[in-house]
């Protein structure tokens, strides 16, 4: 998608992602957004194309670090359950509880049983949330061999994405296939009523972007709420200007040679 | 600034950034960076201009939301020692303890003995994190009261940008030569040989981040750690497609008409 | 109940509860006990009786302060859940989510709603955390009015126990029908076969203590595991004395008068 | 000291206690209580005296775990932060920041740098507190060889005790001698005007508890606040009775045969 094309389709979206916010402010909405999917299929763009756009004291990004050995040993929900919204917030899940049933299972980290039990206890856990109002939407973002090569080309070759190239990254380029059969395992068992999952193409990163956020703000009901009036008075006099005592600001930026 | 330069000269600084953010994962540096200065000085858009490039797994951001009834009540730094930075980790303040001798002063929330106190225990509280070990920079970001109404305006007229006027803004408006003298305050007491200030001139909020940036990497010693080597065999068969077999992806946004 | 028997059968009991925590951790076994029933039922003194034989950094008590403003709008049982046990743990709930369908409902603060799908929701929550193999004991500490209103009055009477009695007991007197009203309700609702409730006659509190320790421990499996063995050699020398120089002993307590 | 000297004196100590506690209350005092000493030195004992006494949510036990990976490279006084008192808190530190200068430097778990930092900080960590208003107390609880021998013996001995004995419980009686001087170091950077230490004689367990609670009471200003007065009407009715539906108690206790 060019550049122009999407920029524009996305200041459009955004309108409707702050509405939605202040819709959810207003009515005490409690959201949450899992994003799934293969490494490179772009969960990071696109958590950022919401959050950027929305104030970061009400739109949380949950992207939780490996569980401690404490955590290892918790009802495996536990971790995840402190990050859940207060009345009026909305948390994006980079990654979530799916890490069991999906990384964790093609890397060999949870046994079978593990898995069998966490899927079936993840549409338990998530009929929970929704029936106390919690609103959850479920995100996987797809991508192909070929984009997901390219992508880790990318990262590879570019000193400035380096850093998103992680062990397990190489390990997964071996598994393409194993991630596909645990995806199908996971749609299979929690792909449910109260808690339906979506798959949104990226190959296209930016047109898979509009996409979700498209889809995401359809599924909601109407969100309009008037924005409050605010009073805004003449300042009633010149603007003043910054006048420093103790320290002065340091030299500006050059402009490049 | 122009959108080019800007971009380029920004490219050029994230690379010593992502350097900076191996640098301190290998040696296990822990930097933390406050960035204060008025509303709609562009504190946001600095953070993300360092945040956006690196790992958010290693660069966290604090924006503490208003403190609770206990919160209050607790030994004024505590709610931000919670957020200090483990090994190999930044964390930047978007805003920060200063906030009882900045806002909390200017609008009346703190008494003028609780101000006092604070002015006189900050330089001691950054000294015991400095002692630590810890890295800490501390910004503050100027701009006239010109640019400062301009920005309001576009927050007022801007529907994109309406959540981040708040009635704090309005009231703001009419002290802007309070902040000054908070300001003055802060400097007089807080700018010390272990924690000095430096004021960024934000009224160009582009070429303020470079300068920012270019300041902050220059006050750090040589960063230079070579990436880890990854070894990137080839895949030994054609990429392979994704296959569905539950669910399908839903239909691609389509091109604007 | 006599003191003595009292204490003779309590120092048999805590041998097992000790035996039960050995095993606990060694087998990275998690328990939770819930500790329900009226004002002045006992709840705190059978949770010391238990606590206060075993390793504090093993066995916590959980006595959650009234929820605060976010936590009234979070999922229900979200401020509960942070409080789950690890490996090893043992944790001992005075008061629980049982709050919303007992003193919340009985008080008027939670609505016929919430009580609703509180009721409906608990078995479920609580089958969750069963079938992630936490163990989960439910008592429910039954006193008649008449003991009641003794510990009351001696509450009143007694400087020293006087602050446990709050505004909300004063209102819980006329209310002891509707609590046995809430009582039944829950039970009716969660007596279930993964998490059944067991009542426990206080009116005696010192037997009840028993009571309730004894059903514990026979419905844990055998939890027989021997004690690591510990070298305890010889000092080697006579025993030191503490030897001061920068400071000294304050004087001792003196015997009385 | 005997039993029943030891309840008459402990009983007269627990008013003021109580008394201290509405204070602190009505007042938004916190209270900070730091128990040092070493091992069998009688902590446990003496924070319980006091702590059995009070509300349970007024009054905490702050006994931390070992610190985890992350928080060995924090701040060092960071993760104690979290558990200082908010308004009408007090706080009863079972160990505290002074582990690094003790069994951390005597077991050889915190290097002689490390040892020196915390002694040139902990003075200042203390009397930012102090300044804040957090009245902060300091106990060591002395014990010689013998006695300390002699309840190790008994811990050894006594299966209801066994789990107090650690493997740093074996290492420390060979390192008597190296406690001695430890303490010695701390007392001579430590001991100052705003957070002065107090050595408490607890070679008599029972005496010693009451010389700490005299003393700590002593230092503090009238705490005199008059009770709430509670009005307490009769109940109108014969008191009611249990009655059960679903569930009924199960069987006593059985007196001893």
């Amino acid at each position: 998608m060019k550049n122009g094309a999407y920029d524009d389709a996305l200041d459009e979206l955004a309108l409707e992602l702050v509405g939605m916010a202040r819709w959810a402010r207003a009515k005490g909405e409690r959201i949450v957004v899992v994003f799934e999917g293969r490494d490179t299929a772009g969960k990071g763009g696109a958590i950022k194309a919401i959050h950027g756009r929305l104030d970061p004291r009400q739109c949380r990004i949950a992207a939780l670090p490996k569980p401690s050995e404490d955590e290892r040993t918790q009802w495996y929900f536990q971790r995840y359950t402190s990050h859940l919204p207060a009345a009026g917030e909305i948390v994006l899940f980079d990654r979530s509880w799916y890490n069991r049933a999906g990384v964790e299972r093609v890397m060999g980290w949870a046994s079978e049983r593990q898995v069998a039990e966490f899927l079936r206890a993840a549409p338990i856990f998530e009929k929970m949330l929704v029936d106390d109002g919690i609103r959850l939407f479920k995100y996987w973002l797809s991508a192909s061999q070929e984009s997901q090569e390219e992508r880790f080309r990318e990262r590879l070759d570019d000193p400035l994405k380096r850093w998103k190239l992680s062990p397990t990254d190489v390990a997964a380029r071996a598994k393409y296939a194993d991630y596909t059969a645990a995806r199908e395992a996971i749609f299979a068992a929690t792909h449910t009523a109260w808690a339906p999952w979506t798959v949104v193409n990226f190959n296209d990163q930016k047109r898979g972007r509009l996409t979700l956020i498209r889809h995401l703000l359809d599924r909601l009901p109407d969100t309009h709420v008037e924005p409050e009036p605010i009073d805004w008075p003449d300042l009633g006099h010149d603007p003043l200007t910054e006048e420093f005592g103790v320290l002065s600001p340091i030299p500006d930026f050059p402009d490049g040679e």
